[in-house]
């Protein structure tokens, strides 16, 4: 056996371990018993302390070597998974184990606390926590940058978005930033002109609403022989590529943000479910990392079910399904619905308009904490400064403020610009989508879309991780990422 | 850390993953969708792989020696677990690897042929498939006995029901295949002469069946925020102490079988419930063997449900759930329609009455041969004598013979006495526990089963394999495993 294929034994079962720990997982969030947290707890922290022995014994850096040296019998793609594999094995350690304990340890106790911290507005007790938190993200980078030649901050962004760097994401943001406050000032000006959408007239049965979400997500192409749509509290896309775990919710006064969020997850879903077959459980045979991924849910919620020509096509379905008519129930009052914009303080609740300001400001905060020019007691002031640039509002409380999102503490720096990222790479995406594929919006209105989730198969999701995030989107469209497109997706969307 | 100490901790995590495999087989069973089966398989066999490594690493047997050495610091409770730790080690490393994997093989093959050849009772295609089991099984029984200081077949027993040995099987079942035929014959005559019972007038709808049977379920104290009740093709109890997964199915024109079903399964969750708590993920702290398993679900299905008294407490309950009424529904009709006999081929189709017949005869047949006194070839002519002498019938074909069971195509010999061994330990309990408990025949027409099942977690379930299977009926009963009480249990149901 070649020091390749040796490592790729390593990896399948490492990724199958992982599997499990992902089925779990989908278990604890819908069927765990109220009082099983404590067998679960057991059987989730076995799985990951014997993954971890597995990627870090000692002798895989003997078989990188190995492998690296003979690199010129690898074809294109077993070159690409050796580059990945050595990717995650680097993350996992780079850090030195002493650190990686105490950075679990800390975050834990930091999240459990700021879970109440967050709800008693308590920023002067949970400081202590967030101060330690960064402390040790920081000295994390640190280590992880001189491994991988990368900065600090560019290392951590590497988790989640690998080959995307901070310069890049820089001039992308800041490009974006001088854009959206005169862009949301003007559609809320147009908007402030124009007579009110119609809310829908509740309320809407739970079992029509899990229908009409199961006869989309067939639409759509999601293979429920490989996958399973169930509910939880907080909707997510579970489980392995041969083995999809949708969850959604259903709120029997709201059922648009029900419908958009199965879309949403269903996007992740065909992302999974696409992934090349024959590199299963090996790191090239994974998602593109957490921009690309979310390019995917946003691809299918935010680009092709808020589109007019979706409305059309789904309008009647929703008015079949719930037996019910009027005016509140037209495409295009529907889309109006889902259109509106209005500043907020919370990230999660932000309309398409304004969620991107909330994530430059908070990509710009982070890379300086990680850089060292901004220490945690300075957040909420630096954070209330960059709110007021963004969307032209104020948080009146810590708890709408730097404590809302549950990323800084536990730990999560480098996240956050992927919302973003991904929001455009959709765009893009479907901008390329669009003159690619003759008659494309004909298709959507006939209820047609295999046409478009064909497209991103070929061009994305078999992809795997072959390509770094910049180059897939290159191979995918013609061009790296390009504000212009997004902008211009966002104009005529609200102002034309 | 001393020897022992560091065998706990081996042991905990190896308790832990085969938790894990748990919950992941129930999701098999329940929820896993149609063409998932692959991702599964690899998730199951990373898992297996990782706990037979960790299981069979060589620095075992030098801590196993360590810590007998300094047994003296032990408490009672941990001199059981190391035994159980030590006995469970043996089991896994006395076989050579690759004998372990041939029989996995072979096992395999003979299972998935089995499954065409019995449908198509195609016992000479399948002989070579049988012989070649039985031929691994003596090797690895050969090397067990060598390992252990037990005789081969006592070997196989010992991994199913610890501490039970075919000298003690011979005196019993002896015993009972001396007393069945002629109880068998007195039986069938009896009831000829009566008038047969009226069938319960159906159908039953799935969704009362399953409100009644969770009814039931909290009644006999099954703890739902520490279980679940699901549906799968196979009822079974699943998962682990903490976190039990019972599954049932519903025939909507088949009320009784269904009911009778859940109850059983419920007497193995209260079992697992029970266990003691501060030995989870021990050996010392798992349940005590297949027989005594078995013999929780058949007290509370045999001995409880199948009971004039319980029946009178849950008949209205019944008549209720279906809104129904009339002579059918009494608790002596149902009495009468869940004790009929009739010997016949099957052994899973077989009434009370006629089932340790069948377990007689596959017993005999097993021991001898293991023992190497019958070959595979000489089977059916064997089964056939010993089905005419126990039953009084002979079967017509080699489906309805020796190749009706999974068991020996799978390479579990030493599982079957377990059944019988557990009706009867069911049988010996409830006598225990009607002279133990003050009024316990009222306490259940009322519906009150918490003295039962208290009784049963204090003097059973409380125990984990702290004791042998022997020792352990001693300490609840006072005596040792006694034919008598079955008989006269038999005698008392069937011919008074």
């Amino acid at each position: 056996m070649t020091a390749y294929e040796e490592l790729t034994h390593i990896f399948r079962r490492y990724y199958a371990l992982n599997g499990a720990s992902a089925m779990l997982g989908w278990d604890n969030a819908t069927m765990l018993p109220e009082n099983a947290g404590e067998p679960r707890g057991e059987q989730l922290a076995a799985l990951a302390d014997v993954c971890h022995e597995m990627i870090t014994h000692p002798k895989l850096g003997e078989l990188f070597a190995k492998a690296e040296a003979d690199k010129n019998d690898l074809t294109d793609w077993q070159s690409a998974n050796l580059r990945e594999m050595k990717r995650g094995w680097q993350h996992q350690t780079a850090v030195p184990a002493d650190l990686v304990s105490e950075i679990s340890k800390a975050c834990h106790e930091s999240e459990l606390f700021w879970r109440h911290a967050r709800k008693e507005n308590n920023w002067k007790d949970f400081l202590p926590h967030q101060a330690n938190v960064l402390r040790l993200i920081r000295e994390s980078a640190q280590a992880k940058s001189a491994a991988m030649g990368l900065s600090p901050y560019d290392a951590l962004i590497d988790q989640y978005d690998p080959g995307t760097t901070s310069a890049m994401v820089d001039v992308i943001f800041d490009d974006l930033a001088t854009f959206l406050p005169g862009f949301i000032r003007a559609v809320m000006e147009k908007q402030a002109d124009e007579t009110p959408p119609a809310e829908l007239p509740g309320p809407f049965p739970a079992a029509v609403q899990k229908q009409l979400g199961l006869t989309m997500m067939k639409k759509l192409g999601f293979d429920f022989t490989r996958g399973r749509l169930d509910e939880s509290t907080h909707p997510f896309c579970g489980g392995v590529p041969g083995d999809i775990r949708l969850t959604t919710r259903y709120n029997e006064n709201d059922f648009l943000s029900g419908f958009f969020g199965i879309m949403h997850e269903t996007g992740h879903a065909l992302y999974e479910m696409g992934l090349p077959e024959r590199w299963r459980n090996q790191p090239v045979g994974e998602a593109r990392g957490m921009a690309f991924h979310e390019s995917q849910s946003l691809l299918s919620e935010m680009q092709l079910t808020l589109s007019m020509d979706f409305l059309e096509y789904a309008a009647p379905l929703m008015r079949n399904a719930f037996q019910t008519s009027g005016p509140a129930w037209e495409p295009e009052n529907i889309y109006r619905l889902v259109t509106r914009v209005q500043p907020s303080f919370i990230r999660v609740d932000a309309d398409e308009a304004t969620y991107p300001a909330h994530i430059i400001l908070r990509y710009r905060l982070e890379k300086r904490m990680i850089e060292g020019s901004l220490e945690a007691k300075d957040l909420p002031e630096a954070f209330a400064n960059e709110m007021q640039n963004l969307l032209g509002i104020t948080p009146d409380t810590d708890t709408n403020s730097c404590m809302q999102d549950i990323h800084w503490p536990d730990g999560a720096f480098g996240y956050f610009p992927t919302y973003t990222l991904g929001a455009m790479t959709a765009a893009q995406l479907m901008d390329k989508a669009r003159s690619s594929i003759p008659g494309l919006a004909t298709h959507i209105r006939a209820g047609e879309f295999t046409y478009l989730f064909d497209w991103l198969r070929k061009n994305v999701h078999e992809m795997g991780s072959k390509l770094t995030s910049p180059e897939l989107l290159k191979h995918a469209t013609g061009q790296t990422l390009n504000a212009a497109i997004y902008k211009n997706h966002l104009q005529s969307r609200y102002l034309s």
